[in-house]
């Protein structure tokens, strides 16, 4: 391999309020290395960026600019759903982002994403060795739902569950203010379709016995109506109040979705989901409490004002490892977090080979969730409580967050060829 | 009046962040007057703690307790949904009032509420007048609403409005970030059932041409779902996506709210509102666009963790002014908010008599909505954009908020007789 080559940079799948903060990473620890790595070109809107040859030059950007990466949420270069299909069905894919590669020097390839994108930098690198164009490729793990394998927790994850806990907190005291005239049962819908990660984090804005969530509904337990009425009908006697924290994937125990109900408007159009209206609907019917419900949605993982200290620190600790691993020699690993003591809580960087990780699922463990299914254990408390740890305020403008505004000077292309993604 | 007697202080409808801030001016600021004021006695959940006689002792908290109300969402006493009926119809309840306060020598009344408890405080005030049972009354302006008149801003405006201009910021980041191969319309629904004070904040997220909300939906605009899908069509053409910020009181011309679809569900129960939910109904429908939506319901009037600075500090005034208007001498009035200056934002607390506030709703001027009716002018941000200034972080511990918690310690009831609420 040449001495001095060009890296490449990607952005994958859903987006969170910290996975800025390990393009950060990247660029600002490859700025380091100048003699070993020239440009970092990021893929406008992902990966579908390196097939439409649509590379951003990172180089024009200050280094404010970058800084400010830390602090910003969402995808600063743009994400894309977008999935590789398998090498053998669908290799011009794969041949074409060797090409636009050779032509723009990449030796480094930076892909920041979950577990679709850990498989897609491993094919990627098995792939340029057998057509005879090595490449270095480091997967950045990033996922809200906190499902990645060998890593202790997923970058993105922490800073949701922060904003779960403050705003279950939060609305907790809203509803118990009111609950002898006003509303009885709050329900706040959160993301996580396959697993209860974030949904669990509710639990942490519990500090003393009878404090909000007094239910939590996981994905991994099967939803049962009768017991779910009679477990709110049991608090809201016993707490004059019940707050309820649903995972959007929470199901029946045939894999039905709450949020499926079948429901038709009045045109006898399907009607858009939302679990927390669903149960909202059953508490009505069924016990009559006036009831109130949130679906947080985007807003929690984009929330970087109230990003935790601890995620930011590893979305960057990731992002600067990738880099560090790729100069060192390493190939086709992912960056994970390592935890090394809970309770006066440390951890460390280690790293994984991407042959491991591609495509496993990390799911919630049973001894993480109490006993009736509706709570977390000590065990589970443990585990989630130093992800939350640490504010880390971006600053202000306006009153508004001043976020990072890129520049996005777009690489010439070289490729007289496109390719239609 | 005797030198010195006792207070009664309650908090009423709907909760906001900074409540509790008037809370921590009205019993600060009486702390420091022993030589009038004796006890001050909360209502317990409001003014229904007044009729049932379950006052709680504030003497029995600390300074440090009290003081940390001033960062604590929420109402710490209790609030309610409870308006006491004209004099005529109901004069029982009056009485009732007026015979605990005897019972316990209360001499001032400060009620913490919106117009209903103004009207509520002036009238308790004329009784007493009446009955021979002088009580100085004194309104403390709240709501989210901002529809208090006289008074530039209502306190808990700020920070509801904050939280809104701050969600919309981030979650339009999140989907700016993914438009090109996901989510191409955002909802957010926030709360405001007549005025659109609350929506119209979210304008404050744009801080450039094109930046979002790109539709803001006002009550006082008349929904015209032609014209709207128009627009969302021209916006994905533009920018790539598009943002609304809908107010949960926005109705066609007829006067019905979008979110009273008249939705059944499967079992044709009629199903439980929901703006966004109806919105994002009909871009599914009608430009088959994917989108997204959220309900901040609670959420947004709880989250005093990115309250506005300004917000706090007039929510503290406003109680402090209370006591100091009283002791002064003035009865039956508001202490109100006057803007001194816009452009280097500055302020003062005044008065205004509670006869005129009572039942009187301010409105959003017209010419605070753009033209199109979906965004705010320029003079509407001049007006907003100071009441969203500064942050005021609360104390955190272990990742989540640390919220006061209050002993509640109740005084002995001395009244023979029970009263049915």
């Amino acid at each position: 391999m040449r001495q001095k080559r060009n890296a490449f940079y990607a952005q994958s799948g859903g987006v969170t309020s910290v996975i800025n903060a390990s393009a950060c990473g990247v660029i600002e620890t490859a700025r380091q290395h100048k003699d070993k790595i020239g440009k970092v070109y990021a893929g406008h809107n992902g990966i579908v960026g390196a097939l439409r040859e649509e590379l951003i030059d990172t180089g024009k950007e200050s280094a404010k600019t970058i800084a400010a990466l830390k602090h910003t949420p969402s995808g600063a270069f743009g994400s894309c759903r977008y999935k590789l299909k398998d090498l053998e069905s669908n290799k011009a894919e794969y041949k074409r982002l060797l090409e636009v590669f050779k032509a723009h020097d990449i030796g480094y390839f930076f892909y920041n994403g979950g577990g679709d994108s850990q498989d897609t930098a491993h094919k990627v690198s098995q792939l340029g060795e057998r057509m005879g164009y090595p490449i270095t490729c480091i997967g950045v793990p990033k996922t809200v739902d906190n499902d990645l394998p060998y890593t202790d927790c997923s970058p993105g994850f922490g800073s949701v569950a922060k904003y779960v806990a403050v705003s279950t907190l939060e609305a907790g005291r809203d509803v118990a203010s009111m609950c002898d005239s006003s509303t009885k049962v709050f329900i706040l819908e959160v993301m996580g379709r396959h697993a209860g990660w974030i949904a669990a984090a509710s639990g942490l804005a519990s500090q003393q016995a009878g404090d909000p969530p007094h239910i939590i509904l996981f994905p991994e337990i099967a939803f049962n109506k009768k017991k779910f009425m009679s477990q709110i009908k049991r608090d809201v006697k016993q707490h004059g109040y019940c707050v309820v924290v649903a995972s959007e994937g929470a199901q029946y125990k045939d894999g039905r979705f709450i949020a499926d109900a079948g429901r038709k408007d009045a045109f006898g159009h399907t009607q858009l989901g939302g679990v927390a209206p669903a149960l909202a609907g059953m508490v009505t019917d069924e016990l009559g409490y006036k009831n109130h419900w949130a679906v947080a949605d985007y807003l929690q993982r984009a929330a970087r004002h109230i990003a935790s200290a601890t995620d930011v620190e590893q979305a960057y600790a990731v992002g600067k490892a990738a880099v560090e691993f790729a100069l060192a020699g390493k190939n086709a690993v992912m960056p994970i977090i390592k935890r090394k003591n809970t309770k006066r809580y440390s951890w460390t960087v280690d790293s994984v080979p991407l042959s491991k990780v591609a495509n496993v699922e990390w799911k919630m463990p049973r001894d993480y969730i109490s006993k009736n299914g509706y709570g977390i254990t000590e065990k589970g408390r443990e585990y989630l409580a130093p992800l939350i740890s640490g504010e880390d305020y971006p600053p202000f403008k306006n009153g508004v967050p001043d976020y990072a505004r890129l520049k996005k000077v777009m690489v010439t292309k070289k490729l007289k060829k496109g390719f239609k993604v």
